[in-house]
């Protein structure tokens, strides 16, 4: 699993372009797609990227089409425009909806803040759709505000977690070779059928490969292969490799994928697509400090408790009154789960300011935010029906930040003297902290969990 | 998706034999393989299964064998066992797993309460551990208590969903043709590469299929297929089909699967299964009521807004009290989600009864149960902190029953007398319900929520 949520970190902070994850070699090459990486006098390679997504989704067995199915209430192709328009080299996204969507398609555009997208009219097959985004590039059409690309990429809205790296590779391989596409490993093994339906033949596993997306291409090769090919291959036909081979000759370079690539095709696909993405914005959790005197050390237990309790989590720890913005940084790294220490206090003063400075940063926008707001009351002092009264007003306070998809819940931690009774209460908190986490479900906002 | 939950009803109630949910042609058919269907003087058609479990999930990137992943803490070939031993008409399930795996394996078998199945050591590949499973069937082994069946169905450990039906359709189809198969359209296109690491051809798409399976074999041409191939086969090969037709000239008949057939391979293929298990036993609630006077209008009401409020939800109701056991009927039908509702007490007896029927039913040894404790209060006559004091040991009492894999959880209601105010609260109640049956996080047992 890669660390980050897929897509990146817009609209938080934009990932700076060809960032350190990819390797030396690769940056290399990459300095062919940037205008800072350029030679001197040479522009850099413009790529656009074309998206059919005009598929009715008939396999998922649901009514709505499944680039437009709802994952943690966002539409699945919006996660893929994510993972493209955050690779900065990629100057022009075109997607392809049917005439009933479009609407739908720029009120997501604008919900989410997409940008550098267009959108034009899909055609009745895949082919047709792709043929579409291409002529919309192609430099002919009158008062366009796209330019014609060198290197075209053909990717699919229902593959949300595809990564710069094998953008990246698919892109310079065209660039070489005219055309180039992912492939993955064949999962089972493929078989011909005779006329009667028994078995003629099986395929050696090993000598065949899935062709997946992205695929990219020369544009001026598959524009051209478009152009050239039949009805039938429009129709009928569902490998743009194929084509540039059949009509260009142009044979396409294969480049190994990544699991990631996979295709959101049946119902199953959009539940795995969605634990990936609550597991992704769930790899990070900050436990929100006051610095008053006294009100640390606790909250330093919880945060210890944490690291130990949650595997593969990275816990860290920001204070809200500092002066320059440990939040806003912790923000800026895509931190969606945030741990609120109150010690003493039954009042929501500190979880308000946490609230607003993570409204003002835009950081839910694209997820689902979880804040839990913790308090700690030792059973001694105050009965646990006092301090929860106390605290009921959560709830009202939960619906009011639920419609900027902020999940906020609050958890009451036992805080008794004894050292082995206050650890058990920690962890105890720790695990209904990482079940919030986990399941962010908003069906549990607003409620006074007790650990 | 198929509504019962996967591998059907087991503890709880085993299902008659050759259910009707198949259809008459197809009951017909099945009478082939039940004693009492058969035509007299005609024994019924002896089938058993092979399960190859001794792979390394390499491909999942966890150092646990797939097959023995958890999911809702049971390890995936637990499913898979369960999917085909609810099949009455299969007589024995023989698994294949590695050595050090076999005390681990015997241990799931016995935890789970499995029947009919025999334990074998696995080889090296998949190829030699179906062989090692024949080998147990073949009549000549020494001490065994097996069979040698007429017709072996060979299944993978890591398809957990299979169905009686498309079982059903590959025997049949075995007995008439030798060899038989299920088979799925491809989802990627596939094609080969030159030795170069380029395309050199596409496959027609429509014309291939995917190997999938169950396979069901003539039980002579299997055996005698493996004992005739070449070591490189059992090394390399992946096809059972194709052995029967290179060393029997074994045609076998090809049968469209369904989706459900799909092979957990990849972790999104983990996730998808726990949500897909998750949604099929989430699909029935049972409300569970006193009958004592004056306390059923609201249990009602409850009920109502549980069924408006979750479609897709079959949603009945019960009493504690009545003498023929109407929650044993509602038990054995695979309800794996109680709301035991409470209108004026403050206590747990009500829940406390339904919880010693649950756990009498063996009904949580498969699956978690969850049960909510509901209480409503009147927020005029008595404070919601006092209430809540008085449920608040809840908390032990669901660390006690959760144990016995019961995930108990309270949940107060205000029930105000404005008719809208309560309609409101019932509404937020159903949706806190709906929250806890579908994520059916550990986490949060024990808690007290509100309405």
């Amino acid at each position: 699993m890669e660390p980050g949520p897929p897509g990146g970190s817009r609209p938080a902070e934009r990932r700076p372009c060809l960032s350190s994850r990819l390797g030396a070699d690769r940056a290399a090459s990459a300095s062919l797609l940037s205008a800072a990486g350029a030679e001197p006098g040479r522009r850099p390679l413009a790529v656009a990227a074309v998206l059919p997504a005009g598929g009715c989704g008939e396999r998922m067995g649901v009514p709505t089409p499944k680039q437009f199915c709802p994952i943690l209430e966002r539409p699945l192709i919006s996660y893929t425009l994510q993972a493209l328009e955050r690779v900065c080299w990629i100057k022009d996204i075109v997607v392809a909806v049917t005439v009933e969507n479009i609407e739908a398609m720029n009120s997501i555009i604008q919900k989410y803040h997409h940008e550098r997208i267009s959108v034009v009219e899909a055609g009745v097959t895949r082919h047709r759709s792709i043929f579409n985004g291409l002529k919309a590039l192609a430099e002919d059409q009158p008062d366009s505000k796209l330019c014609k690309p060198e290197v075209v990429i053909i990717h699919d809205a229902v593959r949300p977690f595809v990564e710069e790296d094998v953008l990246l590779k698919v892109v310079i391989a065209a660039k070489e070779h005219g055309a180039a596409g992912a492939i993955r490993p064949l999962v089972s093994t493929v078989i011909s059928p005779s006329a009667d339906g028994c078995l003629d033949h099986s395929l050696e596993r090993a000598r065949h490969r899935a062709s997946e997306m992205p695929q990219a291409f020369l544009f001026d090769v598959i524009y051209e292969a478009y152009q050239q090919c039949s009805d039938y291959d429009l129709e009928f036909g569902t490998e743009c490799l194929q084509l540039a081979l059949k009509y260009c000759h142009t044979k396409a370079k294969l480049v190994e994928g990544s699991p990631d690539l996979w295709k959101v095709t049946y119902k199953r696909d959009l539940y795995a697509a969605e634990s990936i993405i609550k597991e992704r914005i769930s790899q990070k959790i900050c436990v929100v400090m006051d610095t008053k005197e006294g009100e640390e050390p606790v909250g330093h237990l919880l945060e210890e408790v944490l690291k130990s309790e949650l595997n593969h989590v990275k816990v860290t720890s920001g204070a809200l009154c500092h002066a320059g913005g440990d939040l806003e940084q912790i923000i800026s790294e895509q931190c969606y789960n945030f741990v609120c220490v109150n010690v003493m206090t039954s009042d929501f003063q500190e979880t308000q300011k946490l609230l607003s400075t993570v409204e003002e940063s835009n950081l839910s926008i694209l997820y689902p935010v979880v804040v839990v707001s913790v308090h700690f009351f030792d059973i001694k002092s105050v009965p646990l029906s006092q301090k929860m009264e106390d605290l009921m007003w959560i709830r009202e306070f939960a619906k009011e930040v639920r419609e900027r998809n902020i999940l906020l819940c609050g958890l009451l931690i036992c805080y008794p003297q004894d050292e082995q009774k206050l650890q058990e209460s920690l962890r105890q908190a720790a695990i209904i902290i990482a079940a919030l986490i986990k399941e962010r479900n908003s069906g549990l906002v607003g409620q006074l969990l007790v650990a």
